[in-house]
């Protein structure tokens, strides 16, 4: 075994907080993170070799495929074997390296049968999911139909002669396109599906159906297969999906909510806002993993960063800089790393809102669920958009080595760019929440209720004519302040949208409706200033609230939620110019502060990212090893490359086939000839 | 045949400009435009399967490799039977729709040789590199050394005894590592190696190297391999290479400027900045291919736009909308169309400003050598940044099938990636460019001369007192005026720049140098703000320029560079809003100039891309196809996957192997039997 980098070492030894202690913080106390070191052991290929990423950009899809499925029964017989919960559950999977279709199963299809079948079908139904007995994937998606739900084209015709629902795909655009664990693993599936009964049509309702059979091969009827190669998620057997006319009994339709009877009556409870719960569980899923997969990237980039030496080299001094020493660097990398830590605590607020919002729905009340809605939809989109692009220009920021698949880097980004498009397109998430706040501020003027979530907004004229009276680094970051030029940022842009909307909207044939479709541009940007703002609310929040309990760790978090947040202004600096909110001197202390927060999480970078305890195996990187040996690990991995294995072996690939021709000239004589 | 989809069919009879005049203004005229026509039937699958991209998703790197390879055996072809400048074999080359080998010996091998081999050596390997009786490629970087140059590792010592280099990696680090072509392809190689004479180092230096002798196994002392798959890319055999102590003639170092004697005394020109010149063309390659990668991706996006529909429909009006008539999809889409266009009027102005120095230096007048390298740099970091983006935010704005790679766009962004890296990591080339702004700053405060590009800098105090006057969008976008807000904006930057350097190195114990350390994110932001202005000015010349020879064209390019420069404003607005040289009124301007924009693109969208007349074939994409049937295509394409060809077999991948096992629950008892 070869000794660590001695940069790595030194740095190591440098940091300025107890790391343990932060490890503890990010994996959610002394507790879990004792279990969650137990599971890592569970996956760590030195004892269970099928963990081994070793080979797996060598591995073709089918071979990828069926290596995801040995790790699923490996995970599966670990699920039964000790008493894990949801946060176990899911720590393990991730420690995997890889996306497994157990998610698909666990994360989106027995959710939807808790969340959707009734007590009857649930006794039926889940202790056959819960074993694995049967497999489901949630269909929803159609060739030509996403996020525009009540568009779905399959049908799903009650027939009342044999009590039966018929399901079928009516167009070539209604095929269920996208499914993940759809074309290999399921055994059945959550259809979405427009209910027709007499002729009527009731709209989408989500029905059960057996898709593979004996041997496991497609059921009459029913058309599967693969959608073929993705950008990332390559394991993954996304799938798609054509009905046939097939019947599946009447109980086979989701019935929690909205129900059929023996002669054909339709029924649906008064709350139809009850389906909400599983959309927004999926935002705030995403927005919980935002900070961990960017973590992951970050603990290559920085790692690497240390070890790489470049430039700076003076015939006085031939010795060459670590490059995380060059400014540029730590900007590019310490400002990703705040996005890091400060959507961590915007993840423990999420989760927390989110659980208190589904308790009290469960207790019958409704009154927050618009604002978690609002909420979990505007902050996924900002959070992917923010996660996706650090990604990449951590990506970057690793120069030529980068971009081989070894960095273990394009893969993450592979992986994650599904994420700005999945579970809500962010365009369109933007959009909603935006329609909330645009109603919130006009229930607000006209003394109709606002949410409590948006209370401020009733003082929208005392938030305009405030101008920030910092006149020091430590003053703009006070807490209260951050909160407070936020909020004017975002209720100014606010106001004046409802403005420009009024004024637009007389002139408009469509009136308001109308004069918002020319202002999309506008609504987003409001939108985004919104998440902004609770995104600085909840971290600020976060941190403060660990002040006491963790005085060793808390001074350098507060100095990255800090620093979120003079890039969140700077990057915006003319929105709080504009109004003179903020001035040309503060500007200047936001850009000398974010310099000195730079050089205070300069030496503590390393336990930044070694806090996260991330496997070598999981993050499958050359660069971003614990031990910092990155070129020799990159020679190793690639001597293990089949091309190069076959190049051992004298098969030269390419050169019998093609190029012996080309270069022996006798091929190009004859071309020549043939010229003239 | 199926027919075009009616929407885009409508959308082309409705431009409102001769798209064919469009054509020729891209493919360089009528003349240029007739030949590329020819050029692209030589590339038709329909007439020469080879070049067939539809199974291109499928296929393994080794089969990838292979195909490419096929593909060059037919072009090289071609190029001797025609008669082909520069400009057609590009042109031919990327039609294929595919990087082909061949790029790296024609543009970085024979360049290479062109430039730095003696007349003597010319004659003896150019005709071999060019009947391609040999094969090269371009060996610089090694594992441990990119951009700083100067400390390769490589050594190339002088033997007396026997008049020969001895080539040599003497460490890990020293490992070539990157080379395109040269892990299967190259015969031969252009290596960079650090020349040792009598145990002097004279610096780095180049040699030819023959790597592969008798049926194409590499020579003693040579060990190489493929450095493993990458990002994209991966049908090009990127290598490693080891040497190990492998001799070779004196005449074989490159002898046009340094030389080496029998006698082993060394001799170098007095103008050393000569080499300059090859790094130079790499990058005004990079900046001239930036409009047309983009070009690609939104050819696919903005067809598939005017495909899809989505949303906007109500009990009334069932129909959905084409989804490039929302205004937010508009402002995503044609913001990057006018980068597009705006970049082509930068390509054709770099490439002239290029040639006309490279003729200067050929008659000895090197005077305005050091303004291209910076300007060249500097466009180089801000075209790829801005290119990128604009391409990935393209995939998010196609939704859930953009992440297909049936879209034709992940495969675009994966190869794309490398430009912000390649020939000058783009934070390298800022600062490079930085460093020669602060100069020439210096220079003219000092009333030394300062290079014409930058003559204006000698008018700094006139230029920071001036206020922009305009009062509407025409005043605004005046082309005189859009010049006046970028150099503004520029020049503040810089003189502030100069002042905190200065103040700052009054305290650092490296003085000026150390300032400029502490001031990187500075130096970068001062270096973007001048490529901007660069990129305003050459795009507005260009477009004048064509006022009255393409009077039809000229008012929708008009437009697309003003939304480049609106855009270029909003996004730093606080920079034109902290010294007051634009107010509030004038953001309200461009904000509502950019959506009148809009509105003027919209009906013209479809032409912009369709001028530039790709293939379908060259594309790739389901999405992007000219006929608009991307469902159709979708399926068809998902269908010929492997995985479904093994499927439709009878083939259960993953069934047999794994969850056989798993689903008949015998295998899950047992576990559970083994837990108590």
């Amino acid at each position: 075994m070869s000794s660590v980098n001695p940069n790595l070492s030194q740095e190591r030894s440098a940091v300025q907080f107890p790391i343990e202690e932060l490890t503890q913080f990010i994996l959610g106390g002394p507790k879990r993170t004792e279990k969650k070191r137990i599971l890592r052991s569970l996956v760590d290929p030195n004892k269970y070799p099928v963990f081994t990423n070793d080979d797996k950009f060598f591995l073709s899809r089918d071979k990828y495929y069926v290596r995801t499925l040995e790790k699923l029964k490996k995970l599966i017989q670990y699920k039964k074997q000790y008493d894990l919960d949801r946060d176990d559950w899911f720590y393990l999977l991730s420690e995997t390296g890889d996306p497994n279709v157990l998610i698909l199963h666990d994360l989106l299809f027995i959710p939807t049968l808790e969340g959707q079948l009734s007590d009857e079908q649930l006794q039926k139904w889940l202790p056959l999911a819960k074993d694995y007995a049967i497999f489901g994937c949630y269909v929803q998606t159609e060739l030509g139909h996403g996020s525009n739900v009540r568009r779905l084209e399959t049908t799903a015709t009650y027939i009342h002669e044999t009590d039966e629902f018929d399901i079928h795909c009516p167009t070539f655009t209604s095929i269920k396109w996208w499914p993940g664990a759809l074309a290999r693993t399921s055994t059945h599936a959550a259809v979405f599906a427009r209910l027709i009964i007499d002729g009527k049509d009731y709209g989408i309702h989500p029905f059960i159906v057996q898709l593979r059979g004996e041997n496991h091969k497609p059921l009459p009827g029913i058309e599967i297969g693969d959608i073929g190669p993705k950008f990332g998620f390559n394991n993954i057997d996304n799938g798609f999906l054509r009905f046939n006319h097939v019947r599946i009994p009447r109980d086979q339709m989701f019935m929690k909510f909205s129900k059929v009877s023996r002669d054909g009556k339709y029924s649906t409870p008064p709350h139809a806002k009850m389906a909400y719960g599983t959309l927004v569980a999926g935002r705030v899923d995403i927005i919980e993993q935002a900070s961990l997969f960017l973590a992951k990237v970050l603990c290559i980039a920085i790692r690497y960063s240390i070890v790489r030496k470049q430039g700076n080299d003076t015939i006085k001094n031939p010795n060459e800089s670590t490059i995380l020493d060059y400014q540029f660097q730590q900007y590019r990398l310490f400002n990703s790393l705040s996005i890091v830590y400060t959507f961590h605590f915007v993840r423990n607020w999420m989760r927390d809102s989110y659980e208190i919002n589904k308790k009290q729905v469960g207790d019958g009340d409704i009154s927050s669920m618009a604002d978690i809605h609002a909420i979990s939809s505007g902050l996924k989109a900002l959070c992917t958009e923010l996660a996706s692009d650090a990604m990449e220009d951590a990506r970057r920021a690793c120069g030529g080595h980068g971009y081989s698949h070894f960095s273990g880097i394009p893969s993450m980004i592979e992986f994650y760019a599904q994420y700005p498009t999945v579970e809500g397109e962010n365009t369109i998430l933007y959009l909603q929440t935006g329609r909330y706040l645009i109603k919130a501020f006009e229930n607000a003027r006209n003394g109709r209720p606002t949410p409590a979530a948006l209370s401020y907004i009733k003082d929208t004229s005392r938030i305009l004519s405030e101008r920030s009276r910092a006149t020091t680094w430590e003053e703009l970051i006070d807490p209260n302040e951050q909160v407070k030029a936020l909020t004017h940022r975002h209720t100014r842009l606010l106001a004046q949208l409802i403005s420009n909307l009024e004024k637009s909207s007389r002139n408009h044939p469509q009136g308001y409706e109308g004069a918002k479709s020319n202002h999309m541009i506008d609504i987003v940007n409001v939108s985004r200033a919104y998440c902004y703002m609770i995104i600085v609310i909840s971290s600020n929040e976060g941190v403060e609230s660990i002040k006491s309990s963790h005085p060793n760790i808390y001074p350098i978090l507060r100095t990255l939620v800090n620093l979120f947040f003079a890039n969140s202004v700077l990057k915006y600096s003319g929105e709080f110019l504009l109004d003179n909110y903020l001035d040309s001197k503060h500007i200047e202390i936001l850009e000398s502060g974010v310099k000195i927060s730079l050089e205070q999480i300069r030496p503590n970078a390393i336990g930044l990212v070694d806090a996260w305890e991330f496997s070598d195996n999981m993050l499958s990187s050359a660069l971003g090893r614990y031990d910092g040996n990155v070129y020799e690990a990159l020679y190793n991995w690639a001597k293990k490359d089949p091309l190069n294995l076959a190049q051992e072996k004298g098969l030269l690939i390419g050169y019998n086939e093609v190029l012996k021709d080309v270069f022996n000239g006798e091929y190009l004589k004859e071309i020549i000839k043939s010229k003239l």
